[in-house]
């Protein structure tokens, strides 16, 4: 019998495409983990006086991805999600775990997968320590750890009345993708691999986090939508924002559709992966010089003011400096909800 | 509109079912917890000396639990198998993430199982610390930390030629119980009500695991049969082992079956979440002092002999003393494998 038209077993499926890899990675990593993938618990050796960052992410078949979507994205896209955490929270990646459900264990699906994954995790040197594999539906589930000083995560409850409010990159080309696939919008082939490649190859921005430590006030990633995570900065904050809405940063394929779209978009489509943060107005220069040595852009989109009610309130504000009326505003203030009706 | 007849929300979901449980739990844990629930990442500050222990495990409806499974066994369960793992490695809960792929966001069944899930959490002192809600198909997947002090954890690779190996409680309840609910067994009401909550809620054996840090050499918790899990310290240990087959610890209600199936299950029964764990043949007293310490049952199953061949072999001696014949062994030396058809 040919070894490739063999059923594979769980453990052969552990061992060929995710511990071998697993294990040439940890070898690199002794200082931070005494023991990879393969025992009951893998086992990490904190750095001292740091504290270890936490975040999970779980990635459904039909809901994060298309029925028959590439492995080899999808693989970068899940570890991508949970790394975009850690950078919001300012933390550099240890290491994560991985678990998967499968329908069923297929060479050269789990190749792709594998190569994606790996691909990933070694560009931002996070190797994969432990998981699960099961049958059932395909379901992605990454827990990421990272390090960070104590003391100097950025949270989503430090942001204060008058703090700047910053976006990196541009936002909205992941919603773009998604309505081009969904074939609600039509886009040049080169347009459309452009706003795909954000859509499901996401850059986690790792350097960006670490770097704003000492500056952002609070920070967190967009995944369900600019202004959507923006409100948890602000339910946590205490605090209102108002939002320059023409200033939120659009790529150009973005600024070809039209004005509503782009706002829409822009203010509410998932699936970015940029860093929304806030900071006081005396790090501008810090981080227009940031900006500068990342080569990433970062974007001043509005300010932090007082709580005004219960609920956190974000007042749009149009092009020429007019807050935008009830209608106008309301479809941009609408938060993605998974089990939304 | 009824409250409870409103579809709820994602946010409203994880605040109500999830994030007042967590942050009552976090209240008490200041002192490794930093940062818990409800932001990018949650915080842990490890334990001075002290490594962190992960693991993660993912149950999948129709797997590893039946369709309709009552919701607060399920999430007592998938704690559970988690802490099994810290357990087996010597360590102690620091917390845990959850992500869950629901179909719908229904209050009846999120009520029951926060329920389940903060129960065992506050039983072991294991408080949620982050986690992910989507809709899909029903899968829980935990990651759960631990602290174990540095070069403490006990590994799969430990064990030597000549180390006792001993299994806690008992063994094959589990299986039994999977065979009464398949109709393959008939059960008294009584016992079937013991083997299932063998089955739904098992006991992770974490005071266990911490006090054989100084006197185990290996171990490994039983979750796919005590043989197939066994092979993995052999694996690991480059080691081959004896086991004494009539020395399997089996409950009233197992020996009530005949010999064969007492034997199958004890053997190969999966889900029993006990630990199996090897150690020198001079802490026999401890281990005997510790099982009356403990109020468990600690039972010499077999040895740790010399690795004869390339596969690591275990070796089945009957109540007579006589290594068991092929085909009696064969079928008591498959383990359990997610993807074998």
């Amino acid at each position: 019998m040919h070894p490739e038209s063999k059923p594979l077993g769980e453990f052969d499926l552990i061992q060929r495409f995710f511990k071998t890899g697993a294990e040439a990675m940890v070898q690199g990593n002794h200082n931070t983990i005494a023991l990879g993938i393969g025992d009951d618990c893998a086992l990490l050796k904190p750095i001292v006086g740091e504290e270890i960052a936490i975040t999970t992410d779980m990635l459904v078949e039909g809901r994060h991805f298309f029925v028959g979507a590439d492995p080899e994205k999808m693989a970068h896209k899940a570890l991508a999600v949970n790394l975009s955490d850690l950078a919001a929270m300012g933390a550099k990646p240890l290491g994560f775990t991985l678990s998967i459900a499968l329908p069923s264990a297929n060479s050269a699906w789990l190749e792709s997968f594998s190569k994606g994954l790996f691909g990933i995790a070694k560009q931002y040197s996070c190797p994969l320590i432990g998981g699960d594999t099961t049958a059932g539906p395909l379901t992605l589930s990454i827990t990421a750890l990272g390090s960070i000083p104590s003391g100097k995560a950025i949270c989503r409850s430090g942001a204060k009345v008058g703090d700047d409010i910053w976006v990196s990159g541009t936002v909205g080309d992941a919603r773009l993708a998604l309505a081009a696939l969904r074939h609600e919008i039509t886009l040049s082939t080169e347009h459309l691999l452009q706003v795909e490649r954000r859509m499901h190859q996401p850059t986690p921005r790792l350097d960006l986090g670490i770097q704003l430590r000492n500056v952002a006030s609070a920070a967190i990633d967009v995944s369900d939508g600019l202004l959507g995570d923006l409100k948890h900065i602000l339910n946590q904050s205490k605090v209102d924002a108002e939002i320059y809405i023409k200033k939120l940063p659009k790529s150009a394929t973005l600024q070809k559709q039209n004005l509503g779209i782009q706002n829409q978009f822009a203010a509410c489509g998932g699936d970015d992966y940029e860093i929304c943060f806030t900071s006081s107005k005396v790090q501008r220069d810090v981080i227009h010089q940031l900006s500068i040595n990342l080569n990433l852009p970062l974007t001043f989109i509005g300010q932090i003011t007082e709580k005004k009610n219960v609920d956190p309130t974000i007042k749009l504000i149009d092009e020429n400096g007019v807050p935008l009326s009830g209608t106008e505003a309301a479809p941009l203030l609408k938060s993605f909800d998974h089990f939304a009706i």
